[in-house]
C-alpha cells in the first residue's frame, strides 16, 4: 500500500477532448456494437483497453463484485453477498461464483472494499479461503471485517486499514478513496487510473449535506476529476426511481425527538440496522437528554455497536448503555431498547418479542415501539406480522406508514443526475440494482447529456472493454450464484433446490421392498411411507392401494429374470399416476429394492 | 326471499334515544368488560343479544365469512377464500373452518354475499357441499358464483339473484341490500334487522363520485338508516391506513388515454384484476376510440369477461374484442392486449410471456406494457421479478411508481370517517384486515366521536354479542384456516405442513435395509439415498459413512432378540447426528427395517 499525491499520476489519464475522435469511431463501429442486454461482440484493433468484469451485483440487490484487469493486473472491488429468495429452500445466503477469480489468482493485486455493509463484504470470508489477497479497506470497515475474520478463524488474513485521499497501488492499477456519504460510516467511492482512463465507481452512495459525523461526501474531488476527465462512470442504482433528493440522516433526529416525547412514560424500543450507526448515535444522544438508559438486544448490534465504539465512531456518554439484563432495574420511562429486526427477521430480537419468546423483554400496553426502516421489497409480509403480533401484544408501533420521515442510505433521482453532472463521464454504466433500476438510472443519464449509446447496461457474467476507442462487452466469465447452506458452500446447486422444492410442495412417498435377486420373488414389504404428503388418517385407503399396486408390480415380472432397474421404475410411475388421480396431487416417489 | 318496504319494518328497530342509559349500564360493568384483544367475558343479565360470530377476516386480509345469530335463527354474510402465505408450502388456498357452520346447519336460513371478489366467495363452493342453504346475491356475483358451481359440478345449487334495495327475509332477520361503490360491480352493503337491533356490515366499499356505471354509492340510505338508530356497524379496515379520499375509477381512465398517447405506434399489453370489470370497461373503451383491437389473455380474465358482457356489465363496441389467435393479424398499433398477472402469478399470462414461455405473445421492443394494480403486500418480488424480465425482453413497463394514479377499491380514511359519521353507530367492529388496519380504523371512529369503550376490536373465532345493553364477547367458535391442495380439503395440517417446511429446507436421508426377522442378521442393504439434501458428488463420502454407522447398528444388535423400533431409532439418531456435525443441517431421516 502507498500513499501518494494523486495529481502526479494524472499524466497517464486520457483527456476528455480525445471524445470527438472516439465519438467518431463509436458511430463508424455502431452496426457491430452492442448495448442491449445478452449480445457479445468481439472488438477489434482498438487501443488496449481496461477491462470490467461483473460478478455479482447486477441485475440484482446483494453480492456485489467487480473485477478490473489491464493487460496482466487485476484486481476486486467488493464481495458482497445475497439474501436467497423465498423459492430457494434451505439456502443461508448467496455469495459470488469465485471460479474467474481463482483462475486468475495470481493477477489479482488486491481486493479494495467500499463500505461494511453485508453485500459488499458478506462474501469475503470465502474469498479469501479460495485467494490469497491483501484486502483494503477503511477503518470501520476494516473493524468490521476483522470481526467477520476472527469468528470464522480466518486469522491469517491482515486487512489494510486505508483512508479516503489515499491512493493504492495495485499494479497497472492506481485506485484512489473518496469519502461519500451512506447510511454506515467510512464509505468510499474509487477513482481508479489505469493507462486506458480514469474510471470511477461510487459505491452505495448519498449526498448527507448535514451528515452526522459533520464530513460531506467530498463533491469537489469528483468535480475535479471530471474536470481532469473520466473515462466512464460506474454508479448506484438503487434508489434511481425515487424522485428528488434523499433526507439527511439527521432528519431522523428530528423525528426521534418529535416521537420520544409522544412516548410520554412509556418504554421505548426502537428497531433499526445494526449498522446505522449514525442513526444509534442519534438515538443514544436524544436518550441522554432524554434521561433514558440504553440497552441493546440482538447479537449483530452489540457486536456491531461495540466495534463502532472501540474504533471511535460511536460516542456513547457514560452511564448511558446498560446490558440488556439491567433492564428490570428501571421504570418503562428511563429506557430505550434498541433492536434487531427491522426487517421481520425470524430469529430476530423484536421478532422474538413479537411472539413472546424474548428472554428479558415482555411486551405490553406500555411500550413504545418505532420500526426505524422501510420493509425491504419482499420483507413487507414477515415485517408487518411482526408488527400486527407486538401490536396485539398492546404495544402502539410506530412503523413506514405513520413514520414522518424515511430517509434512504441511496442517492435519488437529483443526486445521481448531480454527480453524473459533475464527473461528466464519457460512459456510463448503472449498476448495484435490477433491471427496472439499471433502466431508469440509463434514462436519468441520458437526460443530463451522456448520449444514449455511450451507457451501457450490462449483466454479471460479462466481460466488457473500454477504452478511448469506444465500450464493448467481449467476453463471458461465469458469475453465478453459490449457495450457502450450513457449512457447506456451493453443494447445493440446481437439482438439490429442484428437489427441496418438490419436496417441500407435495411431500414424499417411498416404496420399500425386500426382493430375492435370483428368483425375483417378494421377501418382505413392500412397506409404503409417506411424509409431508397427507394426513395418515386420511391417506390410510390410499396408502393401502399403493402397497397392494407395488406388490402386484414385483409379482408380475417373470420369475428368474430379477431386473432392480425396471421394477422401481414401474412402481415409481404406477404409484405417482395412482396419487395424482387421487389427489390431484404430484408428491416425490422414491422406490427402494433391496435384493436378498 | 321476499321485496318489502324496509321502513315498514322500522318498529321493531331500537332508536339511538336509547343510547345515554345504555352507556350508563356499559359504566357500570366496565370491570367485566373487555375491549383488549384476547379475553372473554361471560354476559349476565341483559337483553336477548344479536350475536356475530367471526368465522374470517378479522386479522388477516382474506377468507371473510360472518355469521349472526338471534335466537334460534342464524344466516351467514360471504365465504370467502384467503391465498396462502409462503410458509404454508404446496397449499393451494385456505379456507374457513366451518364446524360450527357444520353443527348449527339446521338453524342457518341463507348466505348474502356482498361481492364477488374471491376473499368473498372463494369458499363458497365447499361450503354448499358441507351444508345446503339459499344463497343470495346481486347479478353480477350470482354470474361469478355459478361460473364456480358449473366448473365444480356443484349443480344442484340455485343462487338466487336480488337487488340493492331489496330486504330478504331470513327468519328472525331482515337483510336490506344497499348500493356501494368497490372494484367490481354491483356490490352491497348489508343492513340487518332483528329485535335486538340495526346492525349495517359495509362490504368491501368506497365512495366513488364519478363511478364509471353511473351508480354512486347510496349515501342517503345510509344516512337515513343512521338517523333510524344504528346498533353497530362493522366496517371495510382494509385503506384505514391511507389517508384522503381513494380516487375515483374514473382517473384511471384519463391515465390510461396518456398512456396509450405514449404507446405511439407500439403494442399496448395491460395487465389487472380480471375482475375489475369497470377497468376493463375503460380499456376497451380507449381502444375503440384509437382504433385498436382488443384480445384477452389468461383463462380468468376471459371467463369474467363472458360473464359480465353476457350479463350487460361491459359494453363491447362490435369487432373491438378479438381472439389472442387472431392478432398475428394485426399490426403492433392496432392492438392492446389485457392480461392476467397483474401480482406476478407464476402461471399467469404475463408471468409467461415475460419468460418467453407465452404461445401468442412473444415480447420485444416493440411492447409498451402497463401494470395497472399496485402489488399486494407479500407480492413485490414476484411483480418486480416479472417487470424485470419484460424489460430484458426490451420492453418498457409501466408500473407502480411511474404511474399517474393508483385507484384502491377500498375507502380511505376519510371516507371511512364519513360513513360513520353518517351512520353513527352506537357501537362499531372494524373488520377486514389485518391488526394494524384494525386498530387505525378504530382510532379514526374514535376520531370522529364514537366513545372509545363503544368499539370493538376482536378475532376470528370470538363471538361477541350485542344489545342496548352493551357489546360482550361471549364465547368462542371453531375458526382457523383450512388448507386446500389439490382435491384435498383440510387433508393438509399442521403436521404435513411441519414435515414439508423441514424437507423443503434440510431434505430427505433415507436408510433402508433387511434384517432376518428370527436372527436379526443383515440379509440386504443397509441402502442410503438422499434427496434435496446436497450433490450427490459431494454427499459420496458422507453417504457411505452413514451406510457403515447404520450397518454396525444393526450389527451390535445382538442375535435373536430382533426389535426393529429400536434399531430404526438408533439408525435415526445416529445419521442425523452424523450429518449435523458434518454438514451443520438437519436432513429429516427416516430408517425401514425390513423383516425377512
Amino acid at each position: 500500500m502507498q500513499k501518494s499525491n494523486v495529481k502526479a499520476q494524472g499524466a497517464s489519464v486520457r483527456r476528455k477532448g480525445n471524445s470527438a475522435r472516439s465519438k467518431e469511431v463509436i458511430k463508424e463501429k455502431e452496426e457491430s456494437r452492442t448495448f442491449t442486454y445478452g449480445k457479445v461482440n468481439s472488438m477489434i484493433n482498438i487501443d488496449m483497453p481496461v477491462k470490467i468484469s461483473f460478478l455479482g451485483g447486477l441485475n440484482e440487490v446483494g453480492k456485489n463484485m467487480t473485477l478490473y484487469a489491464y493487460g496482466d493486473d487485476m484486481f476486486l472491488v467488493d464481495c458482497g453477498l445475497a439474501f436467497p429468495d423465498t423459492e430457494m429452500f434451505g439456502v443461508d445466503f448467496v455469495i459470488p461464483d469465485f471460479t474467474f477469480v481463482e483462475r486468475n489468482a495470481d493477477k489479482i493485486k488486491g481486493i479494495v472494499i467500499t463500505h461494511g455493509h453485508e453485500d459488499h463484504i458478506g462474501g469475503l470470508i470465502y474469498l479469501l479461503n479460495v485467494i490469497n489477497v491483501p484486502v483494503y479497506a477503511t477503518k470501520l470497515t476494516a473493524g468490521l471485517i476483522n470481526g467477520k475474520l476472527a469468528e470464522n478463524r480466518t486469522n491469517s488474513v491482515t486487512v489494510n486499514v486505508v483512508s479516503p485521499g489515499d491512493v493504492l497501488d495495485l499494479g497497472e492499477f492506481k485506485v484512489e478513496l473518496i469519502k461519500v456519504n451512506h447510511s454506515i460510516p467510512d464509505s468510499v467511492a474509487l477513482a481508479i487510473r489505469c493507462k486506458a482512463g480514469l474510471i470511477i465507481q461510487t459505491g452505495d452512495f448519498k449526498i448527507d449535506t448535514n451528515p452526522i459525523d459533520g464530513e460531506m461526501i467530498n463533491l469537489s474531488r469528483f468535480a475535479t476529476l471530471g474536470e481532469e476527465g473520466v473515462l466512464c462512470m460506474l454508479s448506484d442504482s438503487t434508489n434511481a426511481e425515487n424522485p428528488g433528493y434523499s433526507q439527511s440522516e439527521s432528519k431522523v433526529g428530528d423525528s426521534f425527538a418529535n416521537l420520544f416525547t409522544r412516548a410520554g412514560s412509556r418504554r421505548i424500543i426502537i428497531a433499526t440496522f445494526a449498522s446505522n450507526i449514525h442513526r444509534i448515535q442519534q438515538i443514544i444522544n436524544i436518550a441522554h437528554i432524554t434521561g433514558r438508559k440504553v440497552a441493546l438486544s440482538g447479537r449483530s448490534i452489540e457486536n456491531v455497536v461495540g466495534i463502532a465504539a472501540q474504533l471511535g465512531y460511536l460516542e456513547i456518554p457514560e452511564g448511558v448503555l446498560i446490558g440488556i439484563d439491567m433492564i428490570k432495574q428501571y421504570s418503562d420511562e428511563e429506557l430505550v431498547i434498541i433492536t434487531t429486526g427491522s426487517q421481520g427477521e425470524t430469529m430476530s430480537a423484536l421478532s422474538r418479542m413479537s411472539m413472546g419468546e424474548h428472554r428479558r423483554v415482555e411486551i405490553g400496553e406500555e411500550d413504545y415501539i418505532i420500526i426505524s426502516a422501510k420493509p425491504i421489497p419482499g420483507n413487507e409480509k414477515t415485517v408487518y406480522k411482526v408488527i400486527n403480533d407486538l401490536m396485539r401484544l398492546g404495544a402502539e408501533v410506530i412503523y413506514e406508514k405513520m413514520y414522518d420521515v424515511h430517509v434512504s442510505g441511496h442517492a435519488c433521482q437529483e443526486e445521481l443526475k448531480l454527480l453524473i453532472s459533475l464527473v461528466k463521464p464519457e460512459y456510463f454504466i448503472p449498476v448495484h440494482g435490477e433491471q427496472k433500476h439499471l433502466r431508469k438510472h440509463a434514462a436519468l443519464a441520458e437526460s443530463v447529456g451522456i448520449p444514449k449509446e455511450n451507457i451501457l447496461i450490462t449483466d454479471n457474467g460479462r466481460e466488457v472493454s473500454i477504452s478511448s476507442e469506444g465500450i464493448f462487452i467481449t467476453g463471458s466469465v461465469p458469475a453465478g450464484g453459490v449457495f450457502v447452506d450450513g457449512y457447506g458452500v456451493g453443494d447445493v446447486g440446481n437439482v438439490v433446490m429442484r428437489d427441496r422444492r418438490h419436496l417441500g410442495m407435495d411431500g414424499i412417498i417411498i416404496v420399500s421392498a425386500a426382493v430375492d435377486a435370483s428368483s425375483g420373488e417378494l421377501l418382505s414389504g413392500p412397506e409404503v411411507f409417506s411424509r409431508g404428503f397427507i394426513y395418515v388418517r386420511e391417506s390410510e385407503e390410499l396408502i393401502g392401494e399403493a402397497t397392494r399396486r407395488a406388490a402386484s408390480i414385483i409379482e408380475s415380472f417373470p420369475p428368474y429374470s430379477f431386473d432392480g432397474m425396471a421394477m422401481k421404475s414401474k412402481i415409481k410411475d404406477e404409484v405417482s399416476k395412482l396419487m395424482y388421480e387421487k389427489t390431484k396431487r404430484s408428491p416425490m416417489v422414491l422406490a427402494i429394492v433391496l435384493e436378498v
